[in-house]
């Protein structure tokens, strides 16, 4: 069989523990965890599901996928763990678990990873001051400059609506800023570093060969010409211009709100967004509330839930793993492509 | 039988007559037209509908509706009009359309009025600087100091789709901005003036009682707690916890990420969005790119169309009357809720 998907559980004290269980009591799925050994029993044990858990070691042979089994590479909890408590003395713990994920990737024990959330706050509060997210610390764990955020909902999970057209896929220009600054981020180099990872990496993860991208405007309208802003003028269009002398399928810069909608979209393997909120709402509508957040840019497939650790909802077994069963069919689909690439 | 609903036909040189037309010649509906006659009935020649236009006087009684009659308030062009073919000289018309249907509303001779897309740089370039749009030009025809551009999908035309929650209300904080004037347009007096418009109109024209609104934050995540602005801290907060106190019912400042999904939505009658493409895209999305443009804090009901005079289309009668529909359909609904609220 395949190499597993290896999945982080995260913040022991938020949902991503039991959010792995309760899929691996559901559905049979070619991956490896890694956490606490303990935490898992435990956790287990507090939402009442039936899941035996495999220690392992990574290289070892990964049992045979079966619904209700899960495979788990142990990494220790430096403090035992409350549902619903955060303790920054196991910050360590939870960048450890990253760490062996991305060796494992690049060792070739595993053939994508797939992470839970974590708690920003509690890794900043723990010495980590510099902490902005698994998406920096992934970049610099894998020695790479830049990378992507993209999101993309799933048809599979779904079923095409009428008139609907899925998958989504929307990836940002600008990630984690406040609004205010978002303008000055927006340079000529960093939105042209941003469309050869996305063009890339459409066709290495996604198997499409020449993929079109729709361009938003970073100014309602797109700017109308310059009356409602010169970013337009000044900064993607010129991006777009030499790019497109390169051979890459680029439209844009198009009216965010125009853009979303069927017609435009049925063309279009994926959307570039110039900010957070003016691509993120729209996918996440379109997708249920579920979607998978894709790090572009990486030697290797990472996708991760769409949601934070929901500290309060922990232990209880009542969070939705829809966002995780997406996370990992779209991490399973890029492998496949990668594969299908190189053969 | 009651009053008409006024509808300006818009830019001459654009698709607004033609979707008039279009319209007449498939639906039966209570309204009244203005526009140039002659444009009118070379335009119906042009895009080959039989459409029976009967010219009327403000006041005249209205004959019954029927499918393929459109009662029109005539309002002469300055010049002669080629269909795609701008001409400044056909400015003043356009406005002197817009004072004719305010006035009828005002003099109770029409029950709301419908607009038909204009085009902002030829009013301009005809010597009318400041125009920035209807919605301005409507504000200050009607004497008063401020508006609201909401936009609304309407369920009666799409059906239900399954999970997805219909109609879906969208009004904004801030509207023509370039993105980075957004930030310091948003005041707590202006988001104040907003949020009285929003509920006031909300029950006034929509009939809805106690009016539950789910304000959006400025910054990505809602400023996750200062650390991606302070906007949410320092101006939101402060006034929806004000207006609270005054019985309004606000959720917020919330992710608009996360906002736009049906479990937040189900128990919400509008959102209010801070700046254009965070709210506007989700919705547009959600109208399948059909969507009414409504001005609330006007004296009277005021919807739109929310696309552009489509000069390219012009005069070949394929352009799509779905958002001119939907306008028709909103402002019907508003105006029997308004005179519901009277009894």
């Amino acid at each position: 069989m395949g190499m597993p998907l290896v999945i982080t559980c995260g913040e022991p004290a938020g949902i991503g523990p039991e959010l792995v269980l309760m899929l691996a009591a559901r559905q049979a799925i070619s991956w490896v965890a890694i956490a606490d050994s303990q935490l898992m029993h435990e956790r287990a044990r507090a939402i009442g599901v039936d899941v035996d858990i495999v220690a392992l070691a990574p290289g070892d042979p990964i049992p045979e996928p079966r619904v209700g089994r899960l495979p788990l590479w142990p990494v220790a909890l430096r403090r035992p763990c409350c549902p619903g408590v955060l303790d920054a003395a196991n910050a360590a713990y939870v960048l450890e678990t990253l760490d062996l994920a991305v060796k494992a990737c690049l060792d070739g024990h595993a053939a994508a990873m797939v992470t839970a959330p974590l708690h920003k706050g509690v890794i900043r509060d723990a010495g980590f001051a510099d902490f902005t997210g698994h998406t920096e610390y992934l970049r610099d764990a894998c020695g790479v400059d830049d990378v992507v955020m993209m999101l993309a909902t799933d048809n599979a999970l779904h079923g095409r609506l009428a008139g609907q057209p899925l998958p989504l896929r929307v990836a940002l220009a600008t990630t984690h800023l406040p609004l205010s600054d978002v303008a000055a981020a927006l340079t000529q180099e960093s939105l042209e570093r941003v469309l050869r990872i996305l063009a890339a990496d459409l066709t290495r993860w996604f198997g499409i060969r020449s993929p079109r991208i729709a361009v938003c405007g970073l100014n309602p309208h797109a700017g109308e010409g310059g009356h409602l802003g010169r970013e337009e003028i000044e900064v993607i269009s010129p991006v777009l211009e030499r790019l497109r002398g390169e051979g890459l399928m680029l439209d844009g810069p198009l009216p965010a709100d125009t853009l979303f909608t069927p017609r435009h979209l049925d063309d279009v393997d994926a959307v570039l967004a110039m900010y957070h909120d003016q691509g993120l709402p729209v996918l996440k509508y379109s997708g249920f509330g579920s979607a998978a957040n894709i790090t572009l840019g990486l030697p290797l497939v990472r996708t991760s839930v769409d949601h934070g650790t929901a500290l309060d909802l922990a232990g209880r077994g009542v969070a939705d793993p829809g966002s995780l069963a997406v996370a990992i069919a779209v991490a399973a689909d890029m492998v496949v492509h990668q594969a299908a690439g190189r053969a």
